[in-house]
């Protein structure tokens, strides 16, 4: 079959023929129906040979962690609910199904993966990358249903990060409120919806030109900003003064994360969800008083099923750009380039 | 000034000439500029005398217990955030003020009421329907703003008891979930728009026949059904066989009582709000596991001040029939004949 | 190996031997340590044929919904955390393990098990009586370290059932507040533990009579009342005429249910956990305020965790009494003559 | 009267004589039982003119945000469960009544106490250390009952303030969890008895040297442990690697804040609530996943309430040596050189 894998240590990824792997006792193998590109992918590829290797990623790698397929071939031993022919999407963030965590269904937050050595596809594990792939566990698939997978399989990351960090706030974001969304891209754009779907808030949503802001219009966004020296000042007469009840930073550079300082009322949520390499200095007198700050990875297995049910519903759309196997390589240049509108998806 | 009273029991109110009252330290004097009328008058007129005056009811009585004004005049010691000429509304639920639930603002469980003799406006004290009212505590008035009073003073009983129903079951309405709304009228068409608004539901709602639907499918319910011997099994149908997260009541009698236990899913919450004089039988084997099972009363200051909020965006708009002081005893002859679509308001 | 089974319908269990079975890919093989004996294997050997077989459950059965033992064989594809000679307690409420619920653990309330066939060990699998047991998925088995098998197997039931119950309401067992306790037997005796440990609240015990009365002071019951005529007006006095904010009916008979419903609180919660055929009739008038009426069944993955681990830090201690496999029989006949105090533990 | 003043800017309050004010409508006046002395005054007293003036104190300000006594006397238009002789406790941070904050009895987080110079006695209004003293509004005064005002005038602020950084977090403090306390003083020894009494928390106190955890021992620390270096790596010791689901910082300096980032498990609560003059610097990778980050100020009306219960109940303490009023200028000598165990309270 062939697979897109980062083969060498600094060059771009290949397409190579490799065999179709054979599922074990109680893994699946599913024939791959689409797979997510994701900004993480690139840094994983930008890793120092030391670094990569000290971080336990082995080479040559199938990318990929966001996936969707048709379930192929079923293992031993495997769960009687899941059938031959299941349309499914992949749960990324692998646990070991076990600790307290994980017997909730948070597996993002395995207290065990690390020691041992439990990592998700495309990011340690074999990816989605490929014509077919390997799920360890029946419980890491999660029924996709009539839900077309190249439209949604970026839902299984950059709808299930940014639906975990909201459902987090959810308590501060009944009638009256104000959230505030940082960055309307990959992941901004479905925080727009699901905020817009779940919560009563009334959603505000900043990024850097106009271009941008339209697409977070399009989704829903009450309030739209650019985001600079003045968007403070805006949000507050907004807010009506009182700041925002949860601002959500996709974005997670230092000018983002203190304009989110900045903004946030009392008692809100600030939630840093990008990875910009921003910090922010916390101290008494430079944050309203209760304000909570967070920094989320990923999200549970039960948030997944969530995602994919506002989806059934109709009430989130990823923007997707597709690219097949064979144009992979591609799909991750034209990421670099920024040259993306919305998620790339690659169909095999 | 006019005021509609009930002066002789068992007779229907009249209009009647009294002095305006004068506001002794601590209260307020409002120009009233609109007044709900709502079954539960009816039912207090309704009482025999014996109940009537054993329960506390004084005699004469202006009735009233939705109430919005005109800040008229302001006692001496009161607290200077309010000003004359401030439009409000009157949080009707008057308590203590200082027990547990009134330091949470939660006077309609004030747990020192009874004893002392403090009845909400209409309901034992004076009410709105008159021309002026002394309010007891301007902790009971809360800011109108540019809102229409006649359009929303219903918000202060039929958009404050739903709304409170509501929001304690938002942690069961996330994402996927199912609301049940049993009766569409004064409380239920407002109670299917803050499901829309502020919760993650598709709404389910049920009444006796297409007109009373219509309304419903007009303020947003994404399903309508009649509620007759099938209701149960196509609810079960559209939830997937699951059942529904959370269902409201608010009808009240036997059957949707019923109707509401064999539908409610599991850990689902059941708030029966409608007093139809019905009763459940609630025992193992005939309920959902952790379904739970509430009668809740009216709401909190908090409460009315989101539900306010929630008019103010546009999200909730009560259905309203405008009737002069004069015509008060009308108004209630009309809602005893069941001839007002939605709620009736007095406007002095 | 030796095996407590139910052979015939109408007749006591008998120790019979059949050979040690063999763990399929997935599953996992226990040599037992120690089997709890409850009221619920009384009940289904009670069934008339008819009803025993139409819901399902096989013959002959071996008896034991709770269980502890010590990884014998792991079968292929299971989880590499488990390891060969790890001493483990066993989660009972088997469940798909991927619906909604089993996503966050919550097998007791797996949506797929009635359809799919999956059963509790004891209760429709083969259950812990014997010498050896098959687990059916290594996400059924909770580290059970240094804890004394014999002494804490009880807790998969008698302590997860209780809980479960209590965890649900802890939001309303803070500082101040009263919790009251009906029968403090085998669940009772634990549940006033866990109130102790993990609650603010005051806690009222309820029982028949001094001598079970007694038990409950040892184990931390801050008041104990005999369940007589003047026991609401009793807990009335001790809550400051409030209520209390929390009933667990470990009976859940009709006098316990009339009980529970006249001594809530405002938004109090009432747990109706004993199965003793009771009913309450629920209406307007007849409960406080917004107080609220569940009956749970059993508890969730995470909270096994959580229980083992308040037994480790030595908060909750379950009164046993041991017997051997060959005398498992005759636990069945004590446990029918109410002549155990605690719970019976059958040890191979 | 003798009331204790801040008269001169940068000099050390006097003992002066002052007329016995009189209450005005909706005013009580206090019989001063006992006055809590706090850093929080001295950091007052020691602003630079122009800040002090700017920030809105006044000159003379009676000190003293700590307050029990008798009502003395009841202004015209004051709610009447209020009696003259009542022994209460005095709320501090006093709001407008009537914003949303305020309305749920959150006055510390008032949005208009700002705007219309509303300020907690002690603290820009007149304080409690004085013979009598005037309180704004009947809301703001607890029932004490028997409880002992000077042995417990402390907790409406030492005691109110960690209740509530505590309150926040118990949904993550139940059983199996750990608590780390960071300075066992005067706000710390009171955290640490909240904790055993509301949490199922494990308690880990930390302070710099032995004599100051002798006290954390003996108020129920399971664990104590010198803030030295190593103290996290033995607090990832005893919480077998995971950190602490909570961190309370009584200190909130830089090294204390840097070990309570250090030591947060994943999806734990980090609130910093000693105003040490420190600072966090947060970004990814510096801190466990969703670990919340909070500055919390004071409490809200409710949880003032339950402090007091938890007194009454037995199971909070505070430490506490009286003083004179004519001796109150001592006493804040005392506190300068750190010579007082525990608390400092007035007794005039």
């Amino acid at each position: 079959m062939k697979a897109l894998r980062y083969v060498e240590i600094g060059k771009p990824p290949v397409v190579v023929d490799i065999p179709i792997p054979k599922p074990g006792p109680g893994q699946v193998l599913l024939k791959i129906t689409a797979g997510g590109v994701c900004h993480s992918d690139d840094y994983v590829m930008g890793l120092p040979e030391k670094d990569y290797l000290e971080q336990g990623y082995p080479l040559p790698l199938t990318l990929g962690h966001e996936g969707a397929g048709i379930v192929h071939e079923i293992g031993e031993g495997v769960d009687s609910t899941l059938k031959v022919g299941d349309a499914v999407a992949v749960y990324g963030p692998w646990g070991c199904g076990r600790c307290h965590n994980c017997s909730m269904g948070k597996e993002n937050y395995c207290t065990n993966a690390a020691a041992e050595g439990i990592r998700p596809p495309g990011l340690g594990s074999q990816g989605s990358m490929a014509e077919y792939m390997i799920v360890d566990d029946a419980r890491h698939l999660v029924p996709l249903g009539d839900l077309d997978p190249v439209q949604n399989v970026s839902l299984t990351d950059a709808g299930l990060t940014p639906y975990h960090a909201i459902k987090n706030s959810l308590p501060k974001l009944g009638a009256g409120t104000f959230a505030v969304v940082i960055g309307t891209g990959g992941l901004g754009h479905v925080g727009i919806q699901i905020l817009k779907s779940v919560s009563g808030a009334t959603v505000i949503a900043l990024d850097v030109n106009d271009e941008k802001l339209r697409l977070a219009t399009e989704v829903g966004a009450d309030h739209v900003l650019i985001s600079d020296a003045s968007a403070a000042e805006k949000i507050r007469e907004i807010t009506g003064g009182l700041g925002a009840n949860a601002v959500f930073d996709f974005v997670g550079a230092n000018p983002t994360i203190a304009l989110a300082q900045s903004v946030a009322a009392l008692e809100a949520d600030i939630t840093i969800v990008g990875i910009g390499g921003g910090n922010m200095t916390l101290g008494f007198g430079s944050i309203a008083y209760d304000a909570a700050v967070r920094i989320p990875y990923w999200g549970s297995r039960s948030e997944l099923i969530e995602v994919l049910d506002l989806a059934r519903a109709g009430k989130i759309h990823v923007q997707t750009e597709s690219y097949s196997l064979d144009d992979g390589p591609k799909a991750y240049e034209d990421l670099a380039s920024n040259s993306i509108r919305g998620r790339a998806v690659i169909v095999p």
